[in-house]
Protein backbone atom coordinates (compact mmCIF):
# COMPACT_ATOMS: atom_id res chain seq x y z
CA UNK A 1 0.00 0.00 0.00
CA UNK A 2 1.75 3.43 -0.92
CA UNK A 3 -1.48 5.58 -0.53
CA UNK A 4 -3.95 5.80 1.82
CA UNK A 5 -6.67 8.74 2.26
CA UNK A 6 -8.29 9.56 6.06
CA UNK A 7 -11.25 11.57 7.04
CA UNK A 8 -10.18 14.80 9.91
CA UNK A 9 -13.41 16.53 11.51
CA UNK A 10 -11.83 20.26 12.12
CA UNK A 11 -13.00 21.18 16.30
CA UNK A 12 -12.85 24.11 17.96
CA UNK A 13 -10.10 22.66 19.48
CA UNK A 14 -8.06 22.83 15.72
CA UNK A 15 -8.93 26.74 14.90
CA UNK A 16 -7.87 30.02 16.03
CA UNK A 17 -9.26 33.48 16.57
CA UNK A 18 -8.42 34.53 13.00
CA UNK A 19 -11.36 31.82 12.55
CA UNK A 20 -9.30 29.47 10.50
CA UNK A 21 -7.69 25.84 11.47
CA UNK A 22 -4.33 27.06 13.47
CA UNK A 23 -0.99 26.38 11.45
CA UNK A 24 0.54 23.88 13.66
CA UNK A 25 -2.61 21.77 14.06
CA UNK A 26 -2.12 21.00 10.09
CA UNK A 27 0.50 18.79 11.48
CA UNK A 28 -1.81 16.77 13.55
CA UNK A 29 -3.97 16.50 11.28
CA UNK A 30 -1.06 14.82 8.74
CA UNK A 31 0.43 12.57 11.21
CA UNK A 32 -2.79 11.32 12.15
CA UNK A 33 -3.40 10.40 8.49
CA UNK A 34 0.30 8.53 8.38
CA UNK A 35 0.03 6.60 11.64
CA UNK A 36 -3.47 5.14 10.25
CA UNK A 37 -1.86 4.40 7.10
CA UNK A 38 0.98 2.52 9.00
CA UNK A 39 -1.92 0.70 10.83
CA UNK A 40 -3.16 -0.63 7.68
CA UNK A 41 -0.27 -1.60 6.61
CA UNK A 42 0.03 -3.63 9.85
CA UNK A 43 2.68 -1.22 11.44
CA UNK A 44 1.43 -0.34 14.78
CA UNK A 45 3.98 2.29 16.21
CA UNK A 46 3.45 1.14 19.34
CA UNK A 47 4.24 -2.30 19.07
CA UNK A 48 7.42 -0.67 16.85
CA UNK A 49 8.95 0.72 19.99
CA UNK A 50 8.54 -1.99 22.54
CA UNK A 51 9.54 -4.61 20.07
CA UNK A 52 12.42 -2.99 17.93
CA UNK A 53 12.91 -0.02 19.82
CA UNK A 54 12.31 1.74 17.02
CA UNK A 55 10.55 5.07 16.73
CA UNK A 56 9.52 6.71 13.48
CA UNK A 57 10.67 10.74 14.44
CA UNK A 58 10.21 13.94 11.45
CA UNK A 59 13.18 15.21 10.24
CA UNK A 60 12.20 17.72 8.24
CA UNK A 61 8.69 18.93 6.66
CA UNK A 62 8.04 21.11 4.05
CA UNK A 63 4.12 22.73 4.25
CA UNK A 64 2.60 25.12 1.99
CA UNK A 65 -1.14 26.67 3.15
CA UNK A 66 -2.81 27.28 0.05
CA UNK A 67 -6.33 27.75 1.47
CA UNK A 68 -8.17 27.84 4.81
CA UNK A 69 -10.18 25.34 6.65
CA UNK A 70 -12.38 26.07 8.83
CA UNK A 71 -14.75 25.27 11.70
CA UNK A 72 -17.18 21.68 11.05
CA UNK A 73 -15.57 21.21 8.23
CA UNK A 74 -14.80 17.44 7.30
CA UNK A 75 -11.24 17.23 5.20
CA UNK A 76 -9.36 14.15 3.58
CA UNK A 77 -5.38 13.99 4.19
CA UNK A 78 -3.86 12.00 1.32
CA UNK A 79 -0.38 10.24 2.41
CA UNK A 80 1.71 9.01 -0.63
CA UNK A 81 5.05 7.15 0.18
CA UNK A 82 7.30 8.96 -2.09
CA UNK A 83 10.73 7.26 -1.25
CA UNK A 84 11.68 4.15 1.52
CA UNK A 85 15.49 4.24 2.28
CA UNK A 86 16.99 2.31 4.60
CA UNK A 87 17.06 4.73 7.61
CA UNK A 88 13.96 7.54 6.44
CA UNK A 89 11.09 7.36 4.28
CA UNK A 90 9.58 10.32 2.26
CA UNK A 91 6.01 10.80 2.43
CA UNK A 92 3.96 13.35 0.11
CA UNK A 93 0.60 14.75 1.51
CA UNK A 94 -1.97 17.23 0.69
CA UNK A 95 -5.29 17.99 2.52
CA UNK A 96 -8.24 18.84 0.68
CA UNK A 97 -11.40 20.40 2.12
CA UNK A 98 -15.04 19.28 0.89
CA UNK A 99 -14.95 20.71 -2.49
CA UNK A 100 -12.24 18.76 -3.36
CA UNK A 101 -9.63 22.10 -3.25
CA UNK A 102 -6.13 20.90 -2.31
CA UNK A 103 -5.33 23.69 1.03
CA UNK A 104 -2.54 22.48 2.23
CA UNK A 105 0.63 20.09 0.82
CA UNK A 106 3.87 18.88 2.90
CA UNK A 107 6.26 16.84 2.38
CA UNK A 108 7.49 14.45 5.03
CA UNK A 109 11.06 13.44 6.27
CA UNK A 110 10.86 10.62 8.62
CA UNK A 111 13.72 9.17 10.27
CA UNK A 112 14.07 5.85 12.28
CA UNK A 113 15.78 5.99 15.29
CA UNK A 114 16.62 4.06 18.12
CA UNK A 115 14.25 4.92 21.32
CA UNK A 116 17.08 4.45 23.75
CA UNK A 117 20.06 6.27 22.05
CA UNK A 118 17.61 8.58 19.90
CA UNK A 119 20.25 7.79 17.06
CA UNK A 120 19.29 6.90 13.60
CA UNK A 121 18.51 3.36 12.90
CA UNK A 122 18.09 0.60 10.23
CA UNK A 123 13.92 0.21 9.60
CA UNK A 124 13.38 -3.48 9.85
CA UNK A 125 13.31 -5.46 5.97
CA UNK A 126 9.42 -6.49 7.18
CA UNK A 127 8.89 -2.74 7.66
CA UNK A 128 10.20 -2.00 4.16
CA UNK A 129 8.16 -4.74 2.70
CA UNK A 130 4.99 -3.82 4.21
CA UNK A 131 5.55 -0.29 2.93
CA UNK A 132 6.59 -1.20 -0.54
CA UNK A 133 3.53 -3.73 -0.58
CA UNK B 1 5.70 29.92 50.18
CA UNK B 2 2.42 28.95 50.00
CA UNK B 3 1.13 31.81 47.19
CA UNK B 4 2.49 32.48 43.75
CA UNK B 5 1.25 34.62 40.59
CA UNK B 6 2.72 33.96 36.70
CA UNK B 7 2.20 35.79 33.99
CA UNK B 8 0.52 34.38 31.11
CA UNK B 9 0.73 36.09 27.15
CA UNK B 10 -2.23 34.76 25.17
CA UNK B 11 -1.21 33.94 21.31
CA UNK B 12 -3.06 32.68 18.51
CA UNK B 13 -1.89 28.88 19.47
CA UNK B 14 -4.64 29.65 22.37
CA UNK B 15 -7.52 30.69 20.85
CA UNK B 16 -10.43 29.18 18.56
CA UNK B 17 -12.74 30.41 16.11
CA UNK B 18 -15.02 31.69 18.65
CA UNK B 19 -12.36 34.48 19.16
CA UNK B 20 -11.65 33.45 22.99
CA UNK B 21 -8.93 31.11 24.52
CA UNK B 22 -10.20 27.75 24.12
CA UNK B 23 -11.53 26.13 27.22
CA UNK B 24 -9.06 23.30 27.20
CA UNK B 25 -5.90 25.29 27.60
CA UNK B 26 -6.88 27.05 30.38
CA UNK B 27 -5.57 23.93 32.27
CA UNK B 28 -1.97 24.76 30.05
CA UNK B 29 -1.84 28.16 31.41
CA UNK B 30 -2.84 26.92 35.20
CA UNK B 31 -0.49 23.55 34.96
CA UNK B 32 2.22 26.70 33.91
CA UNK B 33 1.97 28.35 36.94
CA UNK B 34 1.80 25.36 39.31
CA UNK B 35 5.38 24.42 38.15
CA UNK B 36 6.78 27.86 37.67
CA UNK B 37 5.47 27.66 41.50
CA UNK B 38 7.59 24.39 42.72
CA UNK B 39 10.36 25.73 40.83
CA UNK B 40 10.51 28.26 42.78
CA UNK B 41 10.54 26.55 45.90
CA UNK B 42 13.40 24.42 44.31
CA UNK B 43 11.33 21.93 43.04
CA UNK B 44 12.72 20.80 39.97
CA UNK B 45 9.27 17.99 38.07
CA UNK B 46 12.30 16.83 36.21
CA UNK B 47 14.59 16.05 39.00
CA UNK B 48 11.91 14.48 41.17
CA UNK B 49 11.05 11.96 38.57
CA UNK B 50 14.51 11.13 38.01
CA UNK B 51 15.80 10.84 41.81
CA UNK B 52 12.85 9.96 43.23
CA UNK B 53 10.87 8.01 40.59
CA UNK B 54 7.63 10.72 41.61
CA UNK B 55 5.45 12.62 39.74
CA UNK B 56 2.68 14.23 40.32
CA UNK B 57 -0.86 13.91 37.94
CA UNK B 58 -3.66 15.77 38.74
CA UNK B 59 -6.40 13.66 40.25
CA UNK B 60 -9.56 15.89 39.70
CA UNK B 61 -10.20 19.47 39.04
CA UNK B 62 -13.37 21.75 39.37
CA UNK B 63 -12.94 24.77 37.12
CA UNK B 64 -14.99 27.93 36.60
CA UNK B 65 -15.30 29.90 33.40
CA UNK B 66 -16.36 32.92 34.03
CA UNK B 67 -15.24 35.64 31.45
CA UNK B 68 -13.40 34.99 28.24
CA UNK B 69 -9.78 35.72 27.61
CA UNK B 70 -8.97 37.13 23.94
CA UNK B 71 -5.89 37.26 21.67
CA UNK B 72 -2.69 39.23 22.86
CA UNK B 73 -4.12 39.80 26.48
CA UNK B 74 -1.90 39.09 29.62
CA UNK B 75 -2.95 37.44 31.91
CA UNK B 76 -2.36 36.17 35.59
CA UNK B 77 -2.41 33.07 36.74
CA UNK B 78 -2.51 32.73 41.22
CA UNK B 79 -1.47 29.40 42.48
CA UNK B 80 -2.19 29.00 46.43
CA UNK B 81 -1.77 25.66 47.74
CA UNK B 82 -4.50 25.30 50.11
CA UNK B 83 -3.65 21.51 51.68
CA UNK B 84 -0.66 19.12 51.52
CA UNK B 85 -1.58 15.78 52.21
CA UNK B 86 0.66 12.59 52.57
CA UNK B 87 0.12 11.69 48.76
CA UNK B 88 -1.84 14.76 47.29
CA UNK B 89 -1.90 18.21 46.68
CA UNK B 90 -4.72 20.92 46.44
CA UNK B 91 -4.33 24.06 44.99
CA UNK B 92 -6.79 26.99 44.87
CA UNK B 93 -5.59 28.90 41.60
CA UNK B 94 -7.44 32.09 39.72
CA UNK B 95 -6.71 33.98 36.50
CA UNK B 96 -6.91 37.06 36.04
CA UNK B 97 -7.14 39.45 33.07
CA UNK B 98 -5.20 42.85 32.24
CA UNK B 99 -8.33 44.75 33.97
CA UNK B 100 -7.91 42.51 36.72
CA UNK B 101 -11.16 40.75 36.86
CA UNK B 102 -11.25 37.43 37.66
CA UNK B 103 -12.19 35.13 34.15
CA UNK B 104 -11.42 31.85 35.88
CA UNK B 105 -11.70 29.67 39.22
CA UNK B 106 -9.92 26.15 39.92
CA UNK B 107 -9.73 23.84 42.46
CA UNK B 108 -6.97 21.14 41.44
CA UNK B 109 -6.04 17.98 43.50
CA UNK B 110 -2.69 16.63 42.55
CA UNK B 111 -1.56 13.31 43.65
CA UNK B 112 2.06 12.00 43.81
CA UNK B 113 2.25 9.06 42.00
CA UNK B 114 5.41 5.82 41.22
CA UNK B 115 6.95 6.88 37.98
CA UNK B 116 7.36 2.87 37.75
CA UNK B 117 3.90 1.49 39.24
CA UNK B 118 1.79 4.65 38.21
CA UNK B 119 0.58 3.69 41.93
CA UNK B 120 -0.42 6.14 44.63
CA UNK B 121 3.18 7.35 46.71
CA UNK B 122 4.09 9.53 49.25
CA UNK B 123 5.34 12.92 48.71
CA UNK B 124 8.99 13.08 50.30
CA UNK B 125 8.98 14.97 53.74
CA UNK B 126 11.88 17.62 52.30
CA UNK B 127 8.94 18.56 49.31
CA UNK B 128 6.54 18.65 51.83
CA UNK B 129 8.96 21.01 53.93
CA UNK B 130 9.52 22.91 51.08
CA UNK B 131 5.64 23.09 49.77
CA UNK B 132 4.87 24.57 53.21
CA UNK B 133 7.73 26.63 53.84
CA UNK C 1 -31.72 11.09 21.95
CA UNK C 2 -30.03 11.41 25.13
CA UNK C 3 -27.24 9.42 25.53
CA UNK C 4 -24.63 8.38 22.79
CA UNK C 5 -21.20 7.12 22.38
CA UNK C 6 -18.25 8.67 20.37
CA UNK C 7 -14.93 6.64 19.35
CA UNK C 8 -11.56 8.50 20.07
CA UNK C 9 -8.31 7.05 18.73
CA UNK C 10 -5.09 8.52 20.98
CA UNK C 11 -1.78 9.34 18.84
CA UNK C 12 1.57 11.13 19.92
CA UNK C 13 0.09 14.82 20.10
CA UNK C 14 -2.17 13.95 23.06
CA UNK C 15 -0.02 12.59 24.88
CA UNK C 16 3.21 14.13 27.08
CA UNK C 17 6.20 13.21 28.27
CA UNK C 18 4.88 10.64 31.19
CA UNK C 19 3.89 8.57 28.69
CA UNK C 20 -0.04 9.39 28.98
CA UNK C 21 -2.72 11.47 27.53
CA UNK C 22 -2.09 14.91 29.00
CA UNK C 23 -4.92 16.16 31.04
CA UNK C 24 -5.73 19.10 29.43
CA UNK C 25 -6.67 16.99 26.08
CA UNK C 26 -9.47 14.86 27.76
CA UNK C 27 -11.50 18.35 27.83
CA UNK C 28 -10.74 18.04 23.33
CA UNK C 29 -12.06 14.13 23.46
CA UNK C 30 -14.96 14.89 25.71
CA UNK C 31 -16.08 17.84 23.29
CA UNK C 32 -15.54 16.33 20.16
CA UNK C 33 -18.01 13.50 21.40
CA UNK C 34 -20.34 16.51 22.30
CA UNK C 35 -20.40 17.73 18.98
CA UNK C 36 -20.83 14.99 17.34
CA UNK C 37 -23.69 14.16 19.81
CA UNK C 38 -25.76 17.40 18.65
CA UNK C 39 -24.59 16.64 14.93
CA UNK C 40 -26.24 13.25 15.31
CA UNK C 41 -29.22 15.48 16.90
CA UNK C 42 -29.58 17.65 13.89
CA UNK C 43 -27.57 20.42 14.95
CA UNK C 44 -24.52 22.10 13.21
CA UNK C 45 -22.26 24.10 15.78
CA UNK C 46 -21.59 26.47 12.92
CA UNK C 47 -24.79 26.76 11.52
CA UNK C 48 -26.26 27.76 15.21
CA UNK C 49 -23.51 30.35 15.41
CA UNK C 50 -24.86 31.69 11.99
CA UNK C 51 -28.34 31.79 11.57
CA UNK C 52 -29.24 32.16 15.50
CA UNK C 53 -26.25 33.91 16.51
CA UNK C 54 -25.84 31.25 19.63
CA UNK C 55 -22.70 29.57 20.46
CA UNK C 56 -22.70 26.98 23.53
CA UNK C 57 -19.70 27.74 25.72
CA UNK C 58 -18.77 25.65 28.72
CA UNK C 59 -19.29 27.61 32.01
CA UNK C 60 -18.46 24.92 34.47
CA UNK C 61 -16.31 21.36 34.13
CA UNK C 62 -15.62 19.22 37.34
CA UNK C 63 -13.50 16.19 35.93
CA UNK C 64 -12.10 13.48 37.98
CA UNK C 65 -8.61 11.29 36.28
CA UNK C 66 -9.34 7.55 37.58
CA UNK C 67 -6.88 5.31 35.43
CA UNK C 68 -3.68 6.97 32.73
CA UNK C 69 -5.00 6.72 29.18
CA UNK C 70 -1.63 5.42 26.29
CA UNK C 71 -0.57 6.02 23.13
CA UNK C 72 -2.66 4.05 20.26
CA UNK C 73 -5.51 3.56 22.74
CA UNK C 74 -8.95 3.32 21.21
CA UNK C 75 -11.15 5.56 23.51
CA UNK C 76 -14.51 5.54 24.05
CA UNK C 77 -16.21 8.64 25.25
CA UNK C 78 -20.04 8.53 26.38
CA UNK C 79 -22.01 11.75 26.54
CA UNK C 80 -25.61 11.70 28.28
CA UNK C 81 -27.70 15.24 28.77
CA UNK C 82 -28.99 14.91 32.22
CA UNK C 83 -30.80 18.69 32.30
CA UNK C 84 -31.91 20.98 29.65
CA UNK C 85 -32.66 24.18 31.23
CA UNK C 86 -33.46 27.48 29.27
CA UNK C 87 -30.31 29.02 28.73
CA UNK C 88 -28.08 26.07 29.79
CA UNK C 89 -27.39 22.24 29.69
CA UNK C 90 -25.73 19.54 31.59
CA UNK C 91 -23.95 16.76 30.00
CA UNK C 92 -22.57 13.97 32.43
CA UNK C 93 -19.51 12.37 30.46
CA UNK C 94 -17.38 9.26 30.65
CA UNK C 95 -14.38 8.09 28.94
CA UNK C 96 -13.63 4.51 28.55
CA UNK C 97 -10.77 2.94 27.63
CA UNK C 98 -10.31 -0.83 25.35
CA UNK C 99 -10.49 -2.89 28.30
CA UNK C 100 -14.03 -1.34 29.06
CA UNK C 101 -12.65 0.58 32.31
CA UNK C 102 -13.97 4.14 33.48
CA UNK C 103 -10.71 6.37 33.27
CA UNK C 104 -12.60 9.57 33.44
CA UNK C 105 -15.50 11.40 34.77
CA UNK C 106 -16.90 14.28 34.16
CA UNK C 107 -19.75 16.98 34.55
CA UNK C 108 -19.56 19.30 32.17
CA UNK C 109 -22.21 22.66 32.16
CA UNK C 110 -22.55 24.12 28.74
CA UNK C 111 -24.16 28.02 28.48
CA UNK C 112 -25.93 29.43 25.66
CA UNK C 113 -24.62 32.87 24.49
CA UNK C 114 -25.48 35.55 21.61
CA UNK C 115 -21.98 35.33 19.96
CA UNK C 116 -22.62 39.20 19.41
CA UNK C 117 -22.54 40.32 23.32
CA UNK C 118 -21.34 37.18 24.99
CA UNK C 119 -23.99 37.10 27.34
CA UNK C 120 -26.21 34.29 28.11
CA UNK C 121 -28.68 34.11 25.48
CA UNK C 122 -31.82 31.26 25.79
CA UNK C 123 -31.60 28.08 23.85
CA UNK C 124 -34.19 27.87 20.84
CA UNK C 125 -37.16 25.65 21.62
CA UNK C 126 -36.09 23.85 18.65
CA UNK C 127 -32.92 22.98 19.54
CA UNK C 128 -34.38 21.84 22.98
CA UNK C 129 -36.80 19.85 21.43
CA UNK C 130 -33.90 17.98 19.73
CA UNK C 131 -32.26 17.58 22.46
CA UNK C 132 -34.86 15.80 24.88
CA UNK C 133 -36.53 14.23 21.97
CA UNK D 1 14.93 45.80 14.05
CA UNK D 2 15.75 42.75 11.99
CA UNK D 3 16.73 39.97 14.78
CA UNK D 4 15.29 39.22 17.99
CA UNK D 5 15.52 36.41 20.41
CA UNK D 6 12.77 34.99 23.44
CA UNK D 7 13.13 32.27 25.97
CA UNK D 8 10.73 29.40 25.97
CA UNK D 9 10.49 26.73 28.78
CA UNK D 10 9.18 23.10 27.76
CA UNK D 11 6.30 22.25 30.11
CA UNK D 12 4.45 18.32 29.91
CA UNK D 13 1.76 20.16 27.77
CA UNK D 14 4.82 20.87 25.07
CA UNK D 15 6.22 17.19 24.84
CA UNK D 16 4.39 13.75 23.80
CA UNK D 17 5.07 10.16 25.04
CA UNK D 18 8.40 9.95 23.10
CA UNK D 19 9.65 11.91 25.74
CA UNK D 20 9.82 14.91 23.44
CA UNK D 21 8.95 17.99 21.98
CA UNK D 22 6.10 16.90 19.78
CA UNK D 23 6.76 18.02 16.40
CA UNK D 24 3.66 20.14 15.33
CA UNK D 25 4.26 22.56 18.61
CA UNK D 26 8.04 23.68 17.88
CA UNK D 27 5.97 25.85 15.31
CA UNK D 28 3.90 27.68 18.31
CA UNK D 29 7.62 28.18 19.36
CA UNK D 30 8.75 29.83 16.53
CA UNK D 31 5.19 31.83 16.27
CA UNK D 32 5.60 33.25 19.83
CA UNK D 33 8.85 34.31 19.36
CA UNK D 34 7.66 36.17 16.04
CA UNK D 35 4.62 37.86 17.78
CA UNK D 36 7.18 39.36 20.76
CA UNK D 37 9.53 40.45 17.61
CA UNK D 38 6.41 42.55 15.99
CA UNK D 39 5.37 43.63 19.71
CA UNK D 40 8.46 45.16 20.29
CA UNK D 41 8.63 46.66 16.67
CA UNK D 42 5.72 48.73 17.88
CA UNK D 43 3.31 45.93 15.98
CA UNK D 44 0.45 44.40 18.19
CA UNK D 45 -1.63 41.95 15.73
CA UNK D 46 -4.56 42.57 17.33
CA UNK D 47 -4.89 46.46 16.73
CA UNK D 48 -3.62 45.42 13.04
CA UNK D 49 -6.60 43.60 12.82
CA UNK D 50 -8.76 46.15 13.83
CA UNK D 51 -7.69 49.09 12.54
CA UNK D 52 -5.91 47.66 9.47
CA UNK D 53 -8.32 44.55 8.88
CA UNK D 54 -4.50 43.07 8.00
CA UNK D 55 -3.43 39.69 9.31
CA UNK D 56 -0.65 37.79 8.66
CA UNK D 57 -0.72 34.52 7.76
CA UNK D 58 1.82 31.52 7.25
CA UNK D 59 1.94 30.36 3.63
CA UNK D 60 5.13 28.38 3.68
CA UNK D 61 7.37 26.45 6.22
CA UNK D 62 10.60 24.47 6.03
CA UNK D 63 11.57 23.30 9.02
CA UNK D 64 14.76 20.66 10.16
CA UNK D 65 14.31 19.16 13.25
CA UNK D 66 18.18 18.36 14.31
CA UNK D 67 17.96 17.48 17.84
CA UNK D 68 14.94 16.63 20.14
CA UNK D 69 14.07 18.94 23.29
CA UNK D 70 12.81 17.43 27.01
CA UNK D 71 10.79 18.99 29.39
CA UNK D 72 12.23 21.31 31.91
CA UNK D 73 14.40 23.17 29.13
CA UNK D 74 14.89 26.67 28.45
CA UNK D 75 14.88 26.77 24.77
CA UNK D 76 16.07 30.41 22.77
CA UNK D 77 13.83 31.03 19.65
CA UNK D 78 15.64 33.18 17.06
CA UNK D 79 13.75 35.29 14.49
CA UNK D 80 16.13 37.41 11.93
CA UNK D 81 13.96 38.85 9.11
CA UNK D 82 15.26 38.01 5.73
CA UNK D 83 13.11 39.69 3.16
CA UNK D 84 10.04 42.09 3.38
CA UNK D 85 7.94 42.24 0.33
CA UNK D 86 4.70 44.18 -0.12
CA UNK D 87 2.40 41.52 1.02
CA UNK D 88 5.58 39.08 2.45
CA UNK D 89 7.82 38.56 4.64
CA UNK D 90 10.65 35.68 5.15
CA UNK D 91 11.42 34.93 8.71
CA UNK D 92 14.43 32.99 9.45
CA UNK D 93 14.68 31.51 12.48
CA UNK D 94 16.53 28.85 14.66
CA UNK D 95 15.71 27.36 18.32
CA UNK D 96 19.06 26.34 20.54
CA UNK D 97 18.39 24.35 23.89
CA UNK D 98 20.37 25.18 26.90
CA UNK D 99 23.73 23.63 25.57
CA UNK D 100 23.42 26.39 22.64
CA UNK D 101 23.32 23.63 20.60
CA UNK D 102 20.41 24.59 17.31
CA UNK D 103 17.68 21.79 17.14
CA UNK D 104 15.83 23.54 15.11
CA UNK D 105 16.08 25.81 11.93
CA UNK D 106 12.70 26.87 9.49
CA UNK D 107 12.54 29.50 6.98
CA UNK D 108 8.62 30.76 7.40
CA UNK D 109 7.10 32.94 4.45
CA UNK D 110 4.45 34.99 6.05
CA UNK D 111 1.43 36.96 3.96
CA UNK D 112 -0.38 39.82 4.69
CA UNK D 113 -4.05 39.14 4.16
CA UNK D 114 -7.15 40.79 4.38
CA UNK D 115 -9.04 39.94 7.05
CA UNK D 116 -12.76 39.84 5.17
CA UNK D 117 -11.93 38.83 1.88
CA UNK D 118 -8.55 36.35 3.00
CA UNK D 119 -7.31 37.99 -0.24
CA UNK D 120 -3.60 39.20 -0.20
CA UNK D 121 -3.20 42.26 1.24
CA UNK D 122 -0.47 45.56 1.02
CA UNK D 123 1.81 45.34 4.18
CA UNK D 124 1.01 48.66 5.30
CA UNK D 125 4.33 51.51 4.57
CA UNK D 126 4.33 52.47 8.29
CA UNK D 127 4.60 48.20 9.11
CA UNK D 128 7.54 47.94 6.58
CA UNK D 129 9.41 50.94 7.86
CA UNK D 130 9.25 49.31 11.32
CA UNK D 131 10.74 46.59 10.09
CA UNK D 132 13.39 47.86 8.39
CA UNK D 133 14.13 49.94 11.10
Amino acid sequence: MTEFSWPIRVYYEDTDALGMVYYANYLKFLERARTEMLRVAGIELDQLAKKANSIFAVRKITIEYLKPAFFNELLTVNVKISEVRKASILFQQTILNQDNTVICEADVRIACLNNQTMKPALIADQIIAELNA
